[in-house]
């Protein structure tokens, strides 16, 4: 029996969907969530900021004693997680693009695999890369949906406008298509709440929230490293942000299904990587 | 004649529809633009947060000894102006609120101002107060129109799509409105490229650009200081980043109206003003 927490990080509240498929499969382990909510989004920054954040604002999720940590964050994962390892080596972490490719790859058809996703996990190809280390011989088409963060964190999660905005996203790709997807694979941690929505506009074909395959994931790797608790005590979850609690408690019932109150939000400051104050040409 | 140039601060490329109304008034003066990148953006984030993040990246602008500094961002004017205006002093430093204000109330109109903001904006009441420092005898209504923010960066400034979604983001306000407004007031520097979307969205009532005020407002002030440029060379424009250039360059020909390669960005790096690491309860 192992009652430390499992770390699951995001750049803001995204990643709360992840958490809530957490902790579905995991109804008896304790959590501590951290949002980097002070520096978000990551999806529109560098490859170089992401990764700098990402191992400043997970620094602080270890130290709180994690057995395993979770990058609930596309763009962290594609941008962070080598380094995540390497730096926090023996420490199992779970990224949510190895699982989302390997829930697409499980279906029972191989037209191409559609990732949308932010434009800069669309632009940093790591959908792509991962594909072709597991599955060469599978085709996918990464499509940046970056408005659609900003629909979900509205609120907009359904409705005929919504469904419409999805549509006009999609009709350049749909368009190029020439032959019938595998599957729509929601490449944002974002994208959940609107999956209904989404579904209704690509009709018959399924698409994929990762999140369940990175929960299964999660649960065999604590399963197989005798780290699962075996208590039967309801889990515990602590939430921690970068910046105030206002906006984070008030989303959470978008993405997490639960009302938080600001008082169970955690506010803490991060030290910051950057201090050479020099200037970098573009 | 002074040939210094003059600081154009914005969280990211929103205060670029600012750098262009300041350009067209000011033809011969030079202009430092420095879009917080890495930490955009700031309408989402704490008030603390915000002045924190405004005072640490304007500490770069003014020492590249500008002569003026115009604040392109509603939320860093909101949350930072009292703060830079101590911290810089005597430099000239300009809001986007007030001036907004000074070109609402000069309307021959007396019916209630609606301004459009980001959610940080509009929870602030930055607007109401200075309105109640001015007018006290006009009433405001501030709506949060955070969605736009998106709309705009994707590049989705007109159409019928855009307009019904304009549309569904003030229905609320409209419907509950009992005296037609004197005027929309975009209290987010991205919206000057919704403007004639949001015109045709509500019809007769004017839609103000700030940008125009706080053009003529720098325009007076150096004049008044004896601080402008007189020579009859066109001013040259440096731009700074605190994260990568390529997304600013792309996003510039929506914003400034102008293609600028990713080369003529520079990319700084900001010490950070947190460095204690410690936990504040939320």
């Amino acid at each position: 029996m192992n009652s430390q927490s499992i770390g699951i990080f995001d750049s803001g509240i995204g990643g709360l969907t992840v958490l809530k498929a957490l902790k579905a499969a995991l109804p008896y382990e304790n959590f501590i969530y951290l949002g980097d909510t002070a520096r978000l989004p990551y999806g529109t920054k560098s490859p170089e900021t992401v990764a700098d954040y990402a191992l400043n604002a997970n620094a602080f999720l270890v130290e709180q004693g994690i057995k395993a940590l979770v990058i609930a964050c596309n763009t962290a994962t594609a941008h962070g997680l080598p380094a995540l390892i390497n730096h926090f080596a023996p420490l199992p972490i779970i990224g949510v693009i190895e699982p989302g490719i390997a829930a697409a790859c499980a279906l029972p058809n191989t037209g191409p695999i559609v990732v949308m996703a932010t434009e800069s996990t669309v632009e940093g190809h790591a959908y792509r890369d991962v594909l072709a280390a597991f599955a060469p011989e599978r085709t996918i088409i990464e499509w940046p949906c970056s408005l659609w963060v900003a629909l979900a964190e509205a609120g907009w999660c359904s409705g005929d406008l919504v469904e419409q905005i999805i549509a006009k996203s999609l009709a350049p790709l749909l368009e190029k298509l020439t032959q019938k997807p595998s599957c729509f694979l929601l490449g944002c941690t974002h994208f959940p709440v609107l999956e209904q929505s989404i579904q209704r506009v690509v009709g018959d074909v399924l698409v994929i929230n990762p999140a369940e395959r990175v929960a299964k994931e999660t649960k065999w790797l604590l399963s197989h490293l005798g780290a699962l608790n075996t208590g039967h005590q309801p889990g515990q979850v602590r939430f921690f942000a970068t910046d105030g609690p206002a906006r984070f408690s008030r989303l959470a019932s978008v993405f997490l299904d639960e009302n938080l109150v600001p008082e169970q939000i955690e506010w803490v400051h991060l030290a910051h990587p950057f201090s050479k104050g020099q200037i970098k040409a573009g």
